[in-house]
């Protein structure tokens, strides 16, 4: 009776059955204009079969009061963390997925975990860690495991797979946790030799774990090293989820995100386990070696080059703005008062999201760099990022603003064609005087080292700005000529013209500003060098974003331009290397202000962040909830029939 | 007996005294190696004056019990509000800066918001709002006001500034609040529409303000408008702090940061106002006009295109891994498994830096696409980023795993140099086998429509992974020439060589998945114009970025090349734009799973959002903390001597 699936691919009454209408709203009309059915698209794309799984999860979550939202509630990190618990254990009773099933289609496995996961990542991940990343390497490790296996899959034990350590990361050949084998008791002994080696941000290991897939180097009696291995380790009691003897574990504290989830420490001392327990060596986890760390300080030293710059376009756009702000009061109502006007309105449009997104960049860059410990609310990078991020916003929106930067720029054109003289109060549009001289100028720079001064960039930047102007302006007349109106006209020249106009103008103003202050003879001669490497720097580093557009247009030509352009940058972060930290000092708000750990000015970072952690008042607490562990089991499938 | 200015900013020990040398540590073997004093930096940068400004500020509050940091502590958003509001009267206490200082050196105003930003944005910004944004315009309206000024400077009012609305943002000339004139009693009336016309987002309104400016459409009453005025209205009771009658008044909820600032709503229910609480015209509100709205559907439907382009590709990469793992199970030891693993792992080093980036940015765009609503916690793109970003980082950071791609490439260089026949187990380096031949490729595209299928910008992909894994190989044989060690070679290849070939590669590779599957003949003819779009808009999309380098490199020369790949994207662009909701319904997840009032499939956004809001418990309540306000009263610069 049942259709084959053939049918129901093909069959719009079917789709409609698996897909019901989406809610009626202001949408609609949109929806209505679609070239094609979206029904018919999601059941070509995922087959029937996965919708099916897909609205089986999505039903189940809806109307299970474990899963309800609580709009406007502030729920702590405990309760979030106890909340996570119960909703993966809650996935064990709906067993959304046999075994059967997996083996027939591996994709319904990515299906569930991104199902669980567009509801909430916490649960989905502590689902997975066990289920999947704790499970495997066992069981495809050796048959003998099975009952461990089995006792797995009945959450009778809770895993967790401990790799990473507190001061290494990504480099797994430096993990120092060691596994000496004793042939006296044929067991082997874990150990970390100090708490830079302890097992750090392992999930599910912070509150819940009662074993943990550790990794460690291998050692014989005779003190020979035979490279990283993994073994089975019991961390707490599974009836009262205390820490087992040896063994000290925690949770490492708020993050970023995934909250819910208990990411945790740990520390073995001297702990014994069976020679049973040892997993395999550790062919599953790729060995890395050495890796280049050039790549952070060239990610990171631009941003440092682009503070520097801002910082001053800041301060002197303020006093030109006090100036403003004084004739104002004083009911100035000047020529020079109405462009003065103008123009810090057109640089102030413009340069707010330059430095909005800059920032938002920069953190960005600064949380990735600084790996996993980033990701730490602790270190603050977190609220730097966030606090930062309205910038972007209000005032204004970035995107809006630049318009009304571009619209001032393209204003001028008038007095270009007519070859009137012009100037403004600031004289950032001054080199507009000189447009059509500047729009035949070249790429001139014959090596690396000619590149090394912040005229280079700047000269750049000049035919840059004629050129994107001349062609913001002649696809605007273009537009128009076509019959579009004067609002839809300039809305086709954004992307690509005025956007990317207003932008090479803000980098070319604070170039201008920061490279006459830098190459002042009144800098003291022992800050100077420093100071014009910035303004290179951040000069060619801005206008590297715009190589293209200088081949596109015809400044620069042939392989080599870009090449001087990039090998100079790169020479320069080289040079700046040894500066970085003290140009940072400079700047840098005390520790007591900064708040972070991995900022302090010292540099101790990881004995910063320890004692922060153990700081912390529910660092290594049993849960309240514990018993949900280790007593009330979930009954697998008990919820599967109700589906 | 005291030093002169100019003595003391060029004298070492006058440095010393002014910043103290940092704590001793890890980092003292780094700041020894800088070119330059950092104090003489600081000193020449900052001035003395500005130096002894921060020094006093931070000292006050690392001294203050108010200010102390509370580690491992969650803190509930209320009692960081009251946090903030205690803190930011203590700064009145401080008085930091008097008007006659600022009005010497202006820039220790900004100087002041960002010394106590950088400890916390929240009473930076309270502070701010209130003693700038909100008395600034009532200081520069008239003198009538200077009693006022006085109460507001010392918290006997507290302010906020309302121009925002909550379905108006940066259109200003949208705002609806009317405020009309009744020549009968000589007063205004203030009234908002309907509550898509409150006054919305406005910071220090949520908890706190007892007036604000609230920015309104003046009619007369013969029903003329003459345009945006501002207006002093009494929001809440001095005494009592509760709303005074007529007025709705509530805080808008948690945000992404910034949680300490109590941002609002109001609605007015014909509030009456004296005349003489008119400030001015809005002369000082920019009038921004029609917006575009071309440049958001650039921003992001490239992103769905991506989406839909790496989600295929994600599912085929993890059938690729099945059958290498059920290879693995079967303890298979064949050379085309051993090269299968091999060339799995190179594709998901890359893939996962390219997903996780893709998604990191297009999550951030979505966040600035909303404005100030996306920046709401209850729209939920906060915790969508923050729990995405980790993906940067766990299992490897991108960047190191960019390289274990980039090295399994050059490997592939002594097979090209050989001219030995080579493939590889998924094909997914076959295209070096013609490098050679690849690299003598051009662009030949003659239009734009000739650049609307994704055949145009693979085969300049090929060209691009040839060229640059040429340029990277010449380039670590150079600094192996050069004597370097093979470590310190690979590690100067990497920028703008290794990493951007290793990026190029796995785009070239999705794209190439994409394009196969979406120009197959058996994908029904209803769905496969929509998909040949996305495959050509990715692709086009993910191309431009290298644009530089095809014109470095010679693949492309001239203006039209650039142009046309540019004018492709908008034009496909604008083509998807009706199918964009329909493509979005394919796979967004039900409004219950996805939890965010902004994005209801609906599209009913304001009302969602309104409801949501009104469920929050503390949405209208007054603080319990009032009494810290309306009673206790801060003695302006009681502090002051302490410092």
């Amino acid at each position: 009776m049942a259709p084959t699936l053939k049918e129901a691919t093909g069959n719009q009454s079917s789709w409609d059955t698996l897909l019901p209408d989406l809610p009626k709203g202001p949408l609609c009309k949109y929806r209505r204009k679609a070239s094609f059915n979206w029904k018919e698209m999601a059941v070509f794309l995922d087959g029937e079969d996965i919708i099916q799984l897909k609205n089986r999860i999505f039903s189940a979550l809806e109307s299970d009061p474990l899963f309800a939202h609580h709009p406007g509630e502030d729920l702590c990190r405990e309760k979030y963390q106890e909340l996570t618990f119960l909703r993966c254990k809650r996935l064990f009773e709906y067993d959304f997925l046999t075994l059967q099933k997996t083996i027939e289609n591996p994709l319904k496995l990515l299906c569930l975990v991104s199902c669980v996961g567009m509801y909430d990542w916490s649960p989905s991940l502590q689902y997975l860690l066990h289920c999947g990343v704790f499970a495997g390497p066992i069981l495809s490790a050796s048959k003998r495991f099975a009952d461990f296996v089995k006792q797995i899959y009945k959450m009778e034990v809770f895993g967790c797979f401990a790799l990473t350590e507190l001061s290494h990361g990504t480099n797994t050949k430096g993990i120092r946790t060691t596994a000496t084998f004793d042939p006296s008791t044929q067991e082997f002994i874990i150990h970390t030799p100090d708490f830079e080696a302890a097992k750090f941000w392992v999930g599910n290991m912070g509150k819940h774990a009662t074993h943990a897939v550790v990794y460690a180097q291998l050692y014989t009696p005779d003190g020979q090293c035979h490279g990283l291995h993994s073994f089975i380790v019991q961390i707490r009691d599974t009836k009262s989820l205390l820490p087992v003897p040896g063994v000290m574990v925690g949770d490492i504290g708020m993050k970023l995100g995934q909250n819910g989830l208990d990411n945790g420490f740990a520390m073995f001392h001297n702990v014994r386990i069976p020679k049973e327990n040892i997993l395999n060596t550790a062919g599953d986890v790729t060995p890395e070696g050495k890796y280049s760390s050039s790549v952070k300080q060239w990610r990171l030293l631009p941003y440092l080059a682009a503070a520097y710059a801002l910082d001053y376009f800041c301060k002197s756009l303020f006093e030109n703005f006090i100036e403003f702000y004084a004739g104002l009061l004083a009911k100035q109502r000047s020529q020079r008062q109405v462009d003065l006007g103008r123009e810090i309105h057109a640089l102030c449009s413009a340069s707010k999201p330059l430095a909005s997104w800059t920032a938002q960049h920069a953190v960005q860059e600064c949380r990735e760099a600084c790996g996993g410990h980033g990701y730490l609310a602790m270190n603050r990078l977190g609220d730097i990022r966030n606090d930062n991020d309205p910038n972007c916003t209000y005032e204004g929106d970035n995107n809006v603003l630049l318009q009304q930067t571009s619209n001032y720029l393209m204003g001028w054109m008038n007095c270009i064609r007519d070859e009137a003289p012009f100037e403004s109060p600031l004289g950032t549009i001054n080199i507009l005087q000189d447009y059509h001289h500047i729009l035949g100028w070249k790429f001139t720079a014959n090596s690396v080292e000619d590149c090394m001064d912040s005229s280079v960039p700047l000269a750049a930047y000049k035919w840059l700005v004629c050129y994107l102007l001349k062609e913001s302006d002649l696809k605007l007349r273009k537009e128009k000529q076509s019959g579009r109106s004067d609002f839809e006209a300039k809305n086709n020249c954004q992307v690509y013209y005025c956007r990317s106009l207003a932008i090479a103008f803000i980098e070319q103003a604070v170039l201008q500003r920061y490279h006459d202050y830098t190459h002042d003879p009144s800098i003291p001669s022992t800050l100077q060098p420093v100071l014009k490497k910035l303004s290179a720097l951040y000069g060619l580093w801005s206008l590297s974003k715009h190589l293209a557009v200088l081949y596109q247009g015809g400044y620069a030509s042939g392989e080599q331009a870009g090449k001087f352009i990039q090998n100079a940058i790169l020479e320069l972060c080289y040079r700046l290397k040894d500066d970085a930290v003290a140009l940072v000092d400079v700047f840098a708000p005390p520790d007591f202000i900064l708040n972070s750990p991995i900022a302090k000015a010292s540099g101790e970072i990881y004995k910063s962040m320890w004692a922060e952690i153990l700081q912390g008042s529910k660092t290594l607490n049993r849960p309240s909830w514990w018993a949900e562990l280790c007593i009330n089991k979930p009954v697998i499938g008990r919820l599967r029939s109700k589906l």
